[in-house]
């Protein structure tokens, strides 16, 4: 790990330092454009000391900047500028820079280094970290990589690959500090000062036998206040909480969440420590979740860097667009079949969106909240009947009190009783309907195995559109024709 | 704080025990229903002696049980079985676990408990705890609290609730340890071991000098991995991350994620240290914020206990429901404006929904692309023309190709290449609108200093809504007609 620089902290300061690059970064450019286009020699000397100057100013800024606030600087930057300071940052932060910057920024960047630069970044990194980056690297690169790293870095990077993205495996690193049970913490701290640094975010140590069995962990805190004379197994907590690299890394994570850990052990089946997670880990993980599904709530693949081509963008949005417009495109056969009635009662037309959006809005409340329980582990597929009946009650008071509302509008508005009572019976019975499917999606796809929450929003508007065309032209074509 | 149990861990074995405990309740309230059923003498005995050894049972299990696990039990238990398992936890226990359960939990349990039991388990808890738990306590059992105070304990409660709920005094604590740079490490080491135990994820010390203003920070690694010989001025970090108790939480959240800290301290507008933040309470800050966002995308209010009443539920939910009524209603009467071009081509009836609808969807998709990169400080109002040429780029293609090939669909079906081009245009027209909506009701917020994120989905989907009607509808009267 190369050496920490000082972090900004301020986030008005970091603003500050952008713009003033963002000044140099336009001076600079200023000035290779003069030099191109002049072509002349008078002025070059001048020229060339101001340019200089400017770059040096640049350099000088960057190499005192911690590693995550460059990373910053590039995201805010456009492409071109970014790639201008992505050439002058040093050289041995480029892997801490790559791990920093979101998915969109890192594949710009890559793409403009060479073999030589990327392998050089990616040896700068730990096995744990190399891992999250390997995948954007080009096959080449990996190889030279691969061919640097002991047999034991091997293994590692093989293990942490070998681990699908949401399980603690894909998490955890393997740097971490073991003590044997039977020694005095004097012997502890005195093995500890022949470490030049711990590993990042220690905050205890693993206890293990001669077989790499956990026997429990030491704090930092009980090393620290205990007397230095007391043997490690008289003050390290026995059955601290660990994981196994196959554990899901949102269970994970609930866990660090609910018992406020900082690191936890990573066990194999057989109790033998395979590596560490840091509750750091945890909230990187947390955030990109929380992110993740707030892009995929409106069908963005991924994050978009802002300055993408129109064309990436275009390309991250379509699919959801397209199942959106086959979703709609339904809806519509549906109204079709009903042509003949809106052609009699062209009011229909008008009243029917408000009922298909009610139900769409109320379903997605219902759909959200269940989800969310389920996420908790608070509801089993067994809660199904108890649920919906509580979501029924909902869906009923709501439709008398909305469809009411409503109902008496219709009536005044188009000065027909029937009509009023129609939208009111609509409104409530697609409420209900709401209700049914948003507590019976989620259910349904928990009991089949899937993730409730994917998509879960697309198909319950689908159902509460289609359904409330059908029910509100339905009952018309019933009752008032 | 009350001695830390062994948390479960595993959720699955937390599933276990919840079914277990459920099994003893149902047993539980068996017996005591017989009792008071059969009214006779007989089997008193028998009876009183299962009942005694059912309830030694859960008492001895949940006595075992860390109060984090308590919370998540009680959390997924309905009310009647909640409070009776509530009843039976160890009273030492109460303050703990009322910080661990959400809101809506909190709020059933404390409206079961005495101002005695109130007062008990709120005295067990640091103040900066307190300070979270005073908001939902009844006024009588506050001043009892306060009274049991020591003068400091006041200052510290007055402070920490003196502070708004996204700042960083409002999540800051006030345990930590500080020691002077002049004194070497083996100093530092003396004094650490005099205390019991050390404030809850110590991972750095606090170098002030005698005015408390804050020289720098001393890590647990540095104390550690150093020769005791050294002094504290020679291994300590002299510009440390350090936060404001007026900074938002939400930037300290980041400044936590960009530059992996796990605690760092607060200074007050000398320097002088007032408390602590670490990493446990920002990670709990994140989550919340992610919840809260997540419901408050569909309008739900606040977290719903998925056990509450019919009409709490109806009360959460109603404001939204009220406000997209609105909107539809509003949409409505657009459509009510060209009644009569739908009277003369019903195919607009069944046409126009999919123009509102992929306007809505393309506009979520802008907008949440948007306020995303608002939220990483990576857009400021100055943008706006940039990001808009590059919306109205990706709503241009879409339009043609999306609108493109349901303007062909509508010639199928319809037989008409009027209808066909007025749902191409109609469509792009709407996706355009959608496009600059999306990226000028965020930025038009951030500039009046709004929260952009809040209620934006609500707003352009109003807009696309009743501007795709209006302009499908306005254009098929002037084309068609």
């Amino acid at each position: 790990m190369s050496e920490e620089k000082n972090p900004i902290g301020d986030s008005d300061e970091l603003q500050g330092q952008l713009q003033e690059i963002e000044h140099l970064l336009a001076r600079h450019k200023l000035v290779e454009a003069l030099t191109h286009q002049q072509n002349v020699h008078r002025q070059e000397l001048l020229d060339d000391l101001i340019h200089k100057q400017n770059q040096n100013e640049l350099h000088r800024k960057l190499d005192r900047m911690h590693s995550a606030d460059v990373a910053y600087i590039l995201e805010a930057l456009p492409l071109e500028d970014r790639l201008l300071v992505w050439d002058m940052v040093r050289s041995e932060q480029d892997g801490e820079i790559l791990l920093e910057v979101s998915d969109a920024v890192r594949e710009t960047l890559i793409d403009s280094m060479d073999r030589h630069e990327l392998v050089a970044a990616a040896e700068s990194l730990d096995t744990d970290e190399l891992a999250d980056l390997v995948p954007d690297l080009p096959q080449e690169v990996v190889e030279d990589v691969f061919q640097s790293l002991t047999s034991e870095e091997r293994e590692q990077l093989r293990a942490a690959m070998s681990y699908p993205e949401d399980t603690v495996g894909a998490l955890m690193d393997f740097d971490m500090v073991t003590v044997r049970e039977d020694v005095a913490l004097e012997v502890v701290l005195r093995y500890l000062r022949r470490f030049d640094e711990l590993p990042e975010h220690t905050d205890k140590i693993f206890v293990i036998d001669r077989n790499s069995i956990l026997q429990g962990v030491l704090t930092l805190e009980s090393l620290l206040i205990n007397d230095p004379e007391t043997d490690v197994r008289d003050v390290m907590i026995k059955d601290a909480v660990r994981f196994r690299p196959e554990d899901r890394a949102e269970e994970a994570a609930q866990a660090f969440e609910r018992y406020d850990l900082n690191s936890a052990p990573v066990v194999d089946e057989n109790n033998r420590v395979i590596g560490r997670i840091t509750l750091v880990t945890v909230v990187d993980f947390i955030r990109e979740e929380s992110e993740a599904e707030q892009l995929a709530n409106v069908g963005l693949r991924e994050e978009e860097d802002i300055f993408a081509s129109v064309w990436n963008s275009v390309r991250n949005r379509w699919a959801w667009l397209a199942i959106n417009l086959v979703t709609a495109f339904v809806a519509s056969r549906v109204i079709s079949l009903f042509e003949g009635s809106i052609e009699k009662i062209v009011a229909l037309a008008a009243l029917m969106p408000i009922v298909a959006g009610i139900g769409g809005n109320s379903g997605n409340q219902t759909i959200t909240m269940i989800v969310r329980a389920i996420a908790m582990g608070q509801v089993k597929s067994d809660a199904a009947r108890r649920l919906l009946k509580k979501e029924l009650g909902v869906a009923l008071i709501n439709g008398v009190l909305w469809g009411g509302l409503l109902g008496i509008l219709a009536w005044w508005l188009y000065d027909s009783i029937q009509l009023g009572l129609v939208m009111t019976s609509a409104m409530t019975m697609n409420l209900l309907l709401a209700a049914t499917a948003g507590v019976g999606i989620p259910l349904l796809r928990l009991r089949l195995g899937g993730d409730p929450a994917l998509g879960s929003s697309v198909m319950i508007t689908a159902l509460t559109d289609s359904g409330g065309f059908f029910i509100f032209l339905g009952l018309a074509t019933l009752f008032l024709l």
